[in-house]
């Protein structure tokens, strides 16, 4: 990808969306991963070339088991760009419907994400502002994400680009290696990786996507090929059994 | 609409929808309206047909701002129709978030109706079932719901019928009157009431709704016709407005 040309798409992309919407104010969740600060950036350009720069909001919104380097990662990244931020812990929230404590960490991290979505939200009734979203093109093909939670928003700009092509497109835009080099996670819980849960690269990942969506080898002819089998399996089954991520819910025809 | 044919489509439905799901266990908010009568009435039916007439739990997540004759109702329904249920109150994970007072009751019940969604798709994930949707197709015309709160569900058997064909089809599944006659309220705080809020009775904007919706009238013409003008600009005003909530986000293309 030409990462100039890209970056211009994405920046129209979310004047127009925005336009389209009447409002005049972004919320995103800052988690100081890679993806979110992407969109934080790209918001931010977007926001300047329409004279609103100051109408970006990064909500973080930490629990007890985030990872304070993310935290510092993230408002590194606001200081960078010089954008407008605010810190809203939800570990009471939480804790106040998991009153119990051996509630799984999958459990806690869904809901987590889905108070997030909830307050990011509610932030954005009262700015007169849309939530962006910040899923890529890997993890919404593998619905490697919690449903309404962090797969909701307005419109997401970064949705069809893989994961494994934004660590380029986060240094042209000048995001600091730290966040490009760390191991992708949703942070749901301590030492959470993304590449160990699903037991493969993104870079490898990627590769079969490409096929499998891009250019519609189907999964007896990706097998025919030099892939590993599990991996192979793995992106077919999550693919189609996260089918339910990607659409609207079905409503009965009379 | 005949009754009998239509309950025998819904059901159809659901059992066709939670097998393409491979769960097997239901859950839905049950608020002690009409809507969502309907729906554990019909959901216990579907499930009594392929024998899993216990796998379905019907949930009440009052705040305190919530009206106690509306949960009697839902407690009555479940003893009438049989259906296991169990109350989570959410005052607590609310109060938890809004710390102070002076927040407004609009922004406190969608909160509400995100944290609900947030609670029932926790439960889903145990119970290893699917999230069913109670929304009627006058509310999602008018996005006269919560997106990502109420809204939020896997499959939606009445989203294709009109509030005011919902209180004769109550009436023939055996739904008591107490809840078929009380005003339609999404009960957010006291008092509330969908008609006064609309400024218009359901069977006003329903008849609107199906000139403008299913036979393709345009504004223009439906303005020629003898309807109020306020009722006919409030209809297509919130019907185009509220188009992001029937909608997938936009992804940006490359």
């Amino acid at each position: 990808m030409v990462y100039s040309e890209v970056e211009k798409k994405l920046i129209t992309f979310i004047q127009d969306e925005l336009k389209a919407t009447s409002l005049n104010f972004i919320i995103l969740g800052l988690s100081g991963g890679l993806d979110s600060a992407i969109v934080a950036v790209l918001a931010k350009k977007a926001l300047k070339g329409i004279g609103l720069e100051n109408n970006l909001l990064a909500v973080m919104m930490p629990t007890s088991s985030s990872q304070a380097i993310h935290m510092q990662h993230a408002k590194d990244l606001c200081k960078s760009f010089d954008i407008d931020y605010s810190i809203v812990p939800i570990d009471d929230i939480v804790k106040s419907y998991f009153k119990k404590d051996e509630i799984s960490p999958l459990r806690i991290g869904n809901f987590s994400a889905r108070v997030r979505m909830s307050i990011l939200y509610d932030i954005s009734s009262f700015k007169n502002g849309v939530v962006i979203g910040t899923s890529n093109k890997s993890e919404l093909a593998l619905g490697y994400g919690t449903l309404y939670g962090d797969l909701a928003c307005a419109f997401n700009p970064i949705g069809n680009i893989y994961k494994s092509e934004l660590f380029g497109f986060a240094k042209y835009l000048g995001i600091c290696d730290e966040i490009i080099n760390k191991a992708p996670s949703a942070d749901l819980w301590e030492g959470q990786s993304d590449e160990k849960e699903l037991g493969f690269t993104y870079k490898q990942i990627d590769e079969v996507l490409r096929d499998f969506l891009d250019n519609s080898v189907t999964k007896s002819k990706l097998l025919e090929k030099k892939y590993n089998k599990k991996l192979v399996d793995m992106v077919v089954k999550r693919y189609n059994s996260n089918r339910f991520k990607r659409r609207l819910p079905n409503i009965a025809k009379l």
